[in-house]
């Protein structure tokens, strides 16, 4: 039977090459703090058990992962890596596979680490390496003849053949509970930094002989950590292009798949048409035959089947849908609900507005905790008043409803099915069908006026 | 004689991977469908024919290329490139040379089909063949040690000596219609896919001692076929890197080569200064020292001497006169015309709108269906009420007419030169030269006002 | 003791592959003239005098380079570039190190110069070489067994082993003005090009068994040139990368170090957010933890502690109080001052605006020339008019007071604290504290109103 998956997650360093205040954990990735990354992976893993180890920063920490299946040890003081291990051990099962994940090695994926857990028995630990180009300043798998990992040479202490070995530790390794709990309180700290490592359990496993199986991620990337900005940038520009082929493969046509940017989960029908630099964010649904124009951002969103997104357009928590047209110049905020065939043109804003079928909002308005009906027409320049200074009101207006231009709706306020409000109107009162509501001042054309001069 | 040059464009196939419902044909590159890019080529080449093979989504694929030019071929099943060859060749005459090209492959240089079509005569056939780093998967070119082209070996067939060579068949050939009419039938289908394959002819050739002779392209880029969306996005980056690339040389400064985007044609003069992520779309013109801000959208328009566009501006159908001004958050739409030294300023959208010499909209407004003489300024927030909710209308500004701030415009209605429109006005009769007109409601101040309560 | 150090810039050249109008010198890398690149390193290395020698469009360099640090000389001819360093011979002391540099090599560290003229006395001379994979072109650099400079080779007359060189000259150089005054007069013409070149002193050096010291670069790009618009966009690409690698560095965190630009100095703090496509001209300061969203363009701006700027803001000559918040879609025009929490919103344009704390102009607005107070909110599209056709007014707004929606402004105005303005007003008169002021015209409403028919 093969023991439970419990899953050590080592996040307790400082990270001062982040020149940072936030611990070094919580840098984000695609907008999600590398630790919630390797969080999700624990999850995806089905661990019986995650383990949090945090050190500085840990309030920030904990206050910012939120997560009630995460066991959270302390680490009071930074001595190595077999030492945060030790932290969480009185937290460990006697009968697990222990997973050693980093905070700061956000994007490991779930196969890989899946595929490196079956490695691991109480009769085996598994180790996950990798070949690099460039080795420097790894450490390097020594193998036998056999094949069989035999040690990790640090780099300080590898001869010259040695140094020739591509194949590096990761420093990500499965091993049983049982044994991490009779080799961690063997590790010593005679060494140049003074600090117990994790990676001296190799040697232990090797001379009780106890296997030493050996899992690789696809590419480096997976195996990456973060200790300064420019390594965070590497990994999100990485991320990114990810997800650039998996939309391009499942159906997207990108304009430029290095300028896109996806935090958070995107979901997309067939034939979706992305311009350049559109940013996703939070949840986002993109139905069949959407398309979206250069310049986008779009969060939080559900875009419905041929909705078509102009250039420079802003959609945050808002349903677009079937055939509606946005942009450009548009910003959609949270509540925003357009209905089949709606448009909202350029410079409108919306908040907590409901537009019926048909319905069209073109130009330079301001239309909040509004609900509008079907085929209603919202000339240029008009402002929903729903603010009294303390409160905010609704406006609601019929079915086919003409608002001239310039026209200011003081809520709360209706106007009813059919009525038509007179271009550059302040309406406070209400509007019954088929009405016509005006309310301006009369023209006065004033002859051989003179104009201020010059002072 | 040259016998006059037959294209046969092989356009039939689904593009399964492509996740489509639009045959991949048409797929776009650069704004263009892909098989588009092929006829063009065809015809810079001063096709005498061209000859499109359809097949999956044959009628989409003739609806949108309704050129009078193609002769259409239907091959209603899908064996192999020789079947579809075969399909076109009713419609070839016996005396004429015949290129063979693909819908897929949109960017074969004309000057690369043009060489390998002078290869091809009565006594030779054209292969176009490329060198590739990796040539894995292709089909190589085996040459005698004279060097004359023997066969082309699938790499399922080669041989260790053969899998090293670099140089492989694109599938683009050419060949005079009287062997391709001699050879077409004699293909067999008895190889594991159960096709008849095109490229057999070349067996056939060196059979009969006809020459094969070879051309190459300049760039791989120019034989790659699309399969997929990331092969369509590669493409498209390459098309538009050297775009870029014939912009710089032509005297435009580009802030990042790898930012801008043509999707169409764009024409320039010297001194051109384009900052990042602009893009350009259809028949733009832009005249000496024209300057265009960051994150521009320019689509069919001219630039005339000087304009300079700022940042965040959407041109689309309009003449931007010399030393004309626009934007930042500026859009005009179609029908815009700026005589010289306009200016339309931020959040500002104009439509059909002919705007005179030194006349300046710079902020907030919508200036719709509308003439607008010299020097007029029109003050913030100015709406012209176009539209009725059936008709549109015209509003006449004469020379130097002020139009003041938060004014609407309902059209139709006239102001004369020079004349004034007071701030706030709702100005609906037309207004005679040097008049003041003034339309609103009284100020009353209201003492000890009590604001409304959170409720 | 150290002789005083002197810089010599060539600058003469047309640069008629840039196709331009403007000298080559003069375009820009990162939004400064190349000449003023090298002139700003020539005063980082403290030089005691700058020479700049110029020829074709000498007059627009002159004008374009107001500085008075700078000995002008004349080139009217161009006979290469040892005549062109002889034209400012004259100006030259006898007791100095001269550095030759070139106004189209507009990158070069200071540290590479300074390391270069320390080479330089009256007993040696300094040569800036650098070692390139793909040498082809250059003048490569000849040594003897003892690696002891013995001459440059030009690419034609060079040897087959010579071609195997990868050092090759850079063409910057320095040398004592004893030693050019005694050998410029001795350079020779006679060659395929009939020019004078500046590097025949090394043969000279050598001859006289004054030894040839050499420097490099950290990389190519420090001594590439420009002759062309792809070359200046490779510099500037390059620059932009470095600079990325600072602010990242520094504590930025950049979305994508690929998508901004930094056109002059940006200063910043710790835990900088910068999305994608931002740029940056100008002075500009990021006090600690401000965030900028995408496609901004900021210029000449100070940014305050926590300040957040959204998607698509311009911000110009502004400063942005701490907590302050912009857009999206807000422009920042100069003078523009934000306090502490000040919120400026989407479609909204200030310019000379003073806004208190927490004061709010949220959306569709414009203001300018006025002064606003503490905790004053700004309904949606309000404008104030601040000019009259020929002169600029001033609006004055107090603390607390509500200006509701669709309201004009008309300037000069005051509105004194705690005073409200009734939507869709146009305020012409001064409104005392606490007071109401409407100016609107009465609603009417009138029943089964006949619309408008089609045409």
């Amino acid at each position: 039977m093969t023991l439970p998956l419990h899953v050590v997650i080592l996040a307790a360093g400082q990270g001062s090459r982040m020149k940072s205040s936030l611990p070094k954990v919580l840098h984000k990735v695609a907008g999600k703090p590398m630790l919630h990354h390797v969080i999700d992976t624990a999850r995806a893993l089905g661990s019986a058990g995650i383990h949090g180890v945090i050190g500085h920063g840990a309030d920030q920490v904990k206050a910012q992962t939120p997560a009630e299946d995460i066991h959270w040890a302390m680490q009071s003081e930074q001595l190595g890596t077999g030492h945060a291990v030790a932290q969480a051990l009185p937290n460990l099962p006697d009968e697990a596979r222990v997973l050693i994940l980093y905070g700061d090695v956000p994007l490991t994926r779930a196969e890989t680490l899946r595929h490196l857990a079956e490695q691991v028995s109480e009769a085996a630990i598994g180790l996950l390496t990798v070949e690099l180009d460039n080795p420097d300043g790894y450490g390097r798998i020594v193998r036998d003849e056999g094949g069989n990992v035999q040690s990790i040479v640090e780099q300080k202490d590898a001869s010259g053949d040695q140094l020739r070995i591509r194949e590096v530790n990761t420093g990500i390794l499965g091993v049983s509970a049982r044994h991490l709990k009779e080799w961690l309180p063997q590790l010593s700290n005679s060494n140049a930094q003074g600090e117990y490592y994790l990676t001296d359990v190799i040697e232990m496993a090797v001379k009780e002989d106890i296997a030493v199986k050996v899992a690789h991620p696809q590419t480096g990337f997976e195996v990456q950590g973060v200790n300064n900005r420019i390594q965070l940038a590497e990994l999100e520009r990485w991320y990114q292009a990810e997800e650039a082929r998996r939309l391009m493969t499942e159906g997207a046509s990108l304009a430029d798949p290095a300028r896109i940017d996806v935090r958070g989960n995107l979901s997309i029908g067939q034939d979706i048409v992305i311009d350049v630099n559109v940013v996703f964010e939070g949840e986002v649904t993109l139905e069949d035959n959407v398309e979206i124009g250069p310049h986008c951002f779009i969060r939080n969103a559900v875009l419905r089947q041929g909705a078509r997104i102009d250039a420079h357009s802003i959609i945050d928590g808002a349903d677009v849908g079937p055939g509606a047209q946005v942009g450009p110049f548009a910003r959609l905020r949270p509540g925003t609900e357009l209905a089949k065939d709606a448009k909202v043109g350029n410079f409108v804003e919306t908040k907590k507005a409901v537009v019926g079928e048909g319905s069209k909002i073109n130009h330079l308005s301001y239309v909040g905790d509004a609900f509008l009906g079907r085929n209603v027409n919202v000339g240029a320049g008009t402002i929903t008043c729903n603010y009294d200074g303390v409160n905010k009101h609704q406006t609601r207006l019929g079915d086919n409803v003409f608002v001239g231009s310039n026209t200011a709706l003081v809520a709360p306020v209706s106007v009813a099915d059919g009525a038509t409000i007179g271009a550059g109107s302040t309406i406070t009162r209400d509007v019954e069908t088929d009405e016509l509501a005006v309310a301006r001042g009369r023209q006065r054309n004033i002859q051989d006026w003179q104009r201020p001069q010059k002072k």
